[in-house]
């Protein structure tokens, strides 16, 4: 029995039988009463027909990121909003871009829309000057806020982490154990995660002894999709003096694209250069050989990040601040 | 001078300047006379202001995709809402999945929340039983609905379509041009536009005179993300007996996990299997040789779609159909 059967039968259209569902006052009595009489014949009480639809409570949840053309934050999109329907919530999801006013005021449109909480995906939300986010606690006065990948201790809101430290001390870790020492950081974010990954990677360094001025960084500042421009700037280290034996990308794209700069240059993956990905994303299977890459558990971190909002809107007591631990997956381009 | 200079010479919250911009009620006069005040000594006025954040007419769209981690879709909303914050308006987003009750259900939220206009991003949302595409007739009785990818001829419904059937035939001429006739055409979907895709396959095949059942088609049924699932499917087929020296893919990591084969099986490309991709999408620079690619101008047309809407609402007569040629983009999976 689906709300086509029940419309067909009840000779209303489908918006209606919505409607009744939710409780919308734009139903007439007698309307309700026709719908509801050929649910109960089907032996579905509204409820649990309602609830199959994510009509139920008509909960809806705002969710904000910057760019859903970014292989991470689609993938955040799309575990997070299962979470919410599979638990009876409704999402709006706007997509702002990296300007803060943006952010800004796209949050505000969400409040417009009586959204009953805000997600927002991605660490690039929370700013290094605390003034920077009063956007964000001008909000979790109204609604609760809960962020995935930043920390912002505030009333009312939450955060889930990944711990981006630890994981990418970890792939520093594990090439300066295999003897590898003349290692690249590739990166293209200065986000609040990225600044811990990068932390990591320089704390993992330095207790291997590596001399402060002896720790390369290569930031990355281009489209995340322009692989050739990512080549092209390793190539310019290369040229520049610096033939680095191990690369630690801070995301999957720049460990693909160290991957292709190896081969234009005849090197041999792993044995002349060791590459280690982030994020464990589909990009690690597409090229040869396959990338060894950190899974930071993005699908476990948005079913708790789910469960917080409903534990938050149910009253309950709930964690301000979780962690998880990533770990490096091994494959074809680590020795 | 940005919203927050404002905010705080005005002594107020952003979030109060931006119900001043949204001309909302809940601002009392003097507060708001503030706030302008502050505006004009800058020397804004506030329409040029709030139309700079999108918040100006304060005029709302609502987009519909099935998953916003099909790498297509995902570049399609970054496009469409890059234009429609170009133009000044805002946007919510669902992401509903497959199942059309679902569809139906957050077509009816995304209405509830007032929406002024309806993006329906990707061809499955248009059905061949014509009642199955009775919610979408619903909606645009009360608000403009607009289709990328799929035709529905309705009142207040507008289309904006990628020529698959034309591109498709001719990634196939090409190949057949090229001498090649054992050709596999691998694909992921049945949708409206997966269809005109798998028509335009047939067509040029019959008309170089291939028997109909020499015709070979696979369809995968799998996660768009499973690469090794899709290498496994081809070596089925290579086992089962048909050794295909070109095959056309309905979508890029179709054809990348048609590289990734080759490469197992020890076989060159071109030279013993050409490739042809399609959407043109970043997985094109991911393997090695590069990938040839059917480029749908993807880009063009959202910008279509968010300016014929735009045309819609402010009562200008639109075309009902817009068709986009395609073409193919030779890089090294093909001779």
């Amino acid at each position: 029995m689906t709300i086509y059967d029940i419309s067909e039968k009840a000779g209303v259209s489908i918006a209606t039988v919505s409607r009744v569902l939710n409780g919308s006052s734009r139903v007439s009595e007698k309307t309700r009463q026709k719908v509801l009489a050929v649910m109960q014949q089907a032996g579905y009480t509204p409820n649990v027909f309602a609830r199959g639809l994510g009509l139920n409570t008509m909960k809806i949840i705002g969710i904000l990121c910057a760019d859903s053309s970014d292989l991470y934050l689609a993938k955040a999109i799309y575990y997070v909003e299962k979470e919410l329907k599979a638990r009876g919530y409704g999402s709006i999801l706007n997509c702002t871009g990296y300007d803060r006013e943006r952010k800004a005021a796209a949050m505000e449109m969400l409040l417009s829309k009586k959204v009953d909480g805000i997600l927002l995906l991605g660490s690039n939300f929370v700013y290094e000057k605390e003034e920077a986010n009063r956007y964000i606690l001008e909000a979790s006065a109204r609604v609760p806020v809960l962020v995935l990948n930043a920390a912002l201790q505030a009333p009312n809101v939450y955060s889930v982490l990944t711990d981006d430290l630890r994981s990418m001390e970890e792939a520093a870790r594990f090439l300066l154990e295999k003897g590898i020492r003349d290692i690249l950081y590739f990166y293209n974010s200065e986000s609040f995660s990225g600044r811990r990954k990068l932390e990591g990677f320089r704390k993992a360094m330095r207790e291997a002894g590596v001399p402060e001025k002896e720790i390369r960084l290569q930031f990355y500042r281009g489209s995340h999709e322009d692989i050739h421009a990512m080549t092209g700037k390793l190539r310019e280290i290369y040229e520049g003096g610096f033939e680095f034996r191990g690369l630690i990308a801070a995301d999957d794209v720049l460990a693909l694209a160290a991957v292709k700069y190896a081969r234009e240059r005849g090197l041999r993956i792993p044995e002349d250069l060791a590459v280690i990905g982030y994020n464990n994303s589909m990009l690690v299977n597409c090229c040869e050989p396959e990338l060894s890459s950190i899974d930071n558990h993005l699908e476990s971190m948005c079913q708790h990040l789910a469960a917080t909002l409903m534990g938050v809107l149910e009253g309950r007591q709930m964690p301000r601040e979780v962690y998880f631990s990533g770990e490096l997956v091994k494959r074809g381009t680590t020795p």
